[in-house]
């Protein structure tokens, strides 16, 4: 199967993970990470947005050898729990460059974060800021917002956030309880398809900022969160055109002042590292009329293919049956699903896969671009199931 | 919050674990399974189908003390893994009360259940009855056919289960393969809500079994899978129900052959043992005009509640703030969510929840009947959440 990944240097990374997995055979399923392209990612994104605070959002993958590298590059940090700070300050960031940004914290949480240094919260209710004041006296607050996220592929709906004016009465609030009100943060919705997906929310901040500034408060601060995209099977514009679309929309909403800007990429930094190796544990058909084969993997939606869900995310594949380049093999349709017995354990039945006819139990099939948002998200041991195994090739 | 638990051993069990956790107060998100109401359960079913084999469904809750219970009560085991084999096996289970009950094996994995003695499959495709054939020579294989499972909470789909007529032939297959054509198998749906779920599928069942019956070949069982339900918010029809309305559709699609009969429950043993423990992170507005408030735990989604997407499981709840019996206090409307940084993870937006307007951050918030795919389900490190812990009481 064609993948989209035309990119010289994935393909250098692809051969990378093909070696490793030819010579260990590591058990699958199993996610192969390529550093080298970890540490690319984080430079072009550095490159495109070179006067933007890079947070690299651990979630999307907390191998400890990724955040090792990412810290060694200068990158600073967006965590979500404690275990996530321990992470980092293990392997070698600075808590000042360690931003705790989810707003759902607990105080003893807060607490424990600003006994490990931690200065950098994000928040959006009054009780929040609150703890804050009392649990990490001094800290600085960036308040986030709610906003629209069309054009992404998971929109973020109103969990996090709050209205803009609420947002600016609670930045007043910190300034009150002795917090420093650093500005305003947001999040345009995961993997974002259009580079303007920022606009909108941007304005809104520069509105805040401008407000609070002209009654003498001194935000300065504009967080975008996360939302820059990787390639799966659909390619999404190219980061160039992101970096501009933000720089433009900073400008124009911004005007005279000059905010400072941070931006909290996961899935752009490691998606593409990441290749998941599965074997195939079955081909059948349901009936002698059945047009599609279904293909069974080793790994399904509870073994670190959450994002399958609803099909949102497809990623590219390639099998061992795939043959050389240049040599078509006959392929057809397949429905994909995962070894549970949970019938909401099936990967693909809309999405157009064709996949080898000759296509057996035993063979391989590898998900390309899989190193975001897979490894964590498994399942402790749904079915007896294992977690998903991580390597890392250097 | 009113429960649906009127039953006074149900009442008893709260009692139980109320004191563990009042006492032992272990970190939240915790599960604590009544181990009582397990042997309860099962003896109920045991009661309610008394010449039908009860094969515990090991993924619904893997906890070893809720294994080891059930093989000395003389349950018998539905696995989906060489894991869950390991496990009934080391906690009491014979290999001849293990069902191998997952369609999609590896052929190692079958090799390795008969090296373990088990001697009982499910099937429903050609490549894998001739992997049996090949690795578990002489083994018993019933065939799962596809059914309608309406009025269940999960239907299943069509990932498990082959047509009736392929059904047929791969019985006969297995048959001049050197295998025991034992019968047939099935799944009405999970949480199925209508005792006559199962109809339908007993009379494929029975047409297929008495054709085979016809030609020679001795076929002499039927698989019922899961299905039976648990009380949740809204409570199912009472177990004598289901039990009548199988008893009668066997009598009359089998006739005068009386078949053995099998069944898989996991959630009806297990859901009402289980308490899960939660700790309120926070309560919050996102803006001034907001109904209804929302309230953060410290358990979402990827924490062990991944029943709730679709908002297809509604547990009932208690709170540390709701007052002795019969004493009323004020309540609101509320949003339900979980700590982590994704969108998704959203417990409760539609479904009507009311909690006490005295609701705080630090205040408990337990969720009944959640001993069912809850723990097994969790993440194993998302946003660097640790995955639920599980406590039994005796």
């Amino acid at each position: 199967m064609t993948t989209s990944f035309a990119d010289e240097r994935l393909h250098e990374a692809m051969a990378r993970i093909r070696r490793f997995l030819d010579h260990d055979r590591p058990e699958t399923p199993c996610l192969v990470i390529d550093l080298p392209t970890v540490r690319d990612r984080f430079a072009a994104i550095r490159a495109a947005l070179p006067r933007v605070g890079i947070f690299y959002a651990v979630k999307a993958n907390p191998t400890p050898d990724v955040v090792g590298l990412l810290a060694a590059e200068g990158s600073s940090f967006d965590v979500a729990s404690p275990a996530e700070i321990d992470l980092c300050l293990a392997r070698g960031a600075a808590p000042e460059a360690v931003s705790y940004s989810n707003p759902i914290k607990k105080a003893r949480d807060i607490a424990y974060a600003h006994g490990r240094g931690v200065r950098l919260f994000v928040s959006d209710s009054e009780q929040d800021v609150r703890a804050l004041a009392e649990h990490a006296p001094g800290a600085s607050v960036l308040l986030r917002i709610l906003v629209d996220s069309n054009g992404s592929t998971y929109p973020f709906g109103k969990k996090f956030g709050c209205s803009p004016e609420m947002a600016t009465d609670l930045l007043r609030l910190a300034a009150e309880l002795g917090l420093v009100p650093l500005g305003v943060a947001f999040h345009a919705g995961s993997q974002q398809l259009d580079p303007n997906g920022w606009d909108g929310a941007i304005a809104d901040a520069a509105v805040i900022i401008g407000k609070l500034r002209a009654e003498g408060l001194s935000p300065t601060t504009v967080n975008l969160g996360g939302g820059l995209p990787a390639g799966y099977l659909a390619q999404p514009p190219p980061l160039a055109e992101y970096a501009a679309a933000i720089t433009a929309s900073i400008a124009r909403h911004f005007g005279d002042f000059t905010p400072e800007v941070m931006i909290e990429p996961g899935r752009a930094i490691v998606a593409e590292s990441g290749v998941i190796r599965s074997e195939v544990v079955l081909v059948s058909r349901k009936s002698y009329s059945d047009e599609r084969r279904w293909v069974f993997l080793d790994i399904g939606r509870y073994g670190g293919l959450a994002e399958t869900e609803g099909e949102a995310i497809a990623y590219p594949m390639a099998t061992s049956r795939d043959g050389v380049p240049q040599v078509d093999v006959p392929v057809g349709p397949v429905v994909l699903a995962g070894p549970t017995c949970d019938a909401d354990d099936v990967l693909y039945q809309n999405t157009c896969y064709e996949l080898p006819l000759e296509l057996r139990a035993g063979d391989h099939v590898d998900l390309l671009g899989a190193g975001a948002y897979t490894a964590s998200y498994s399942s402790v041991a749904f079915n007896g199931f294992p977690p998903l195994a991580t390597h890392c090739v250097r």
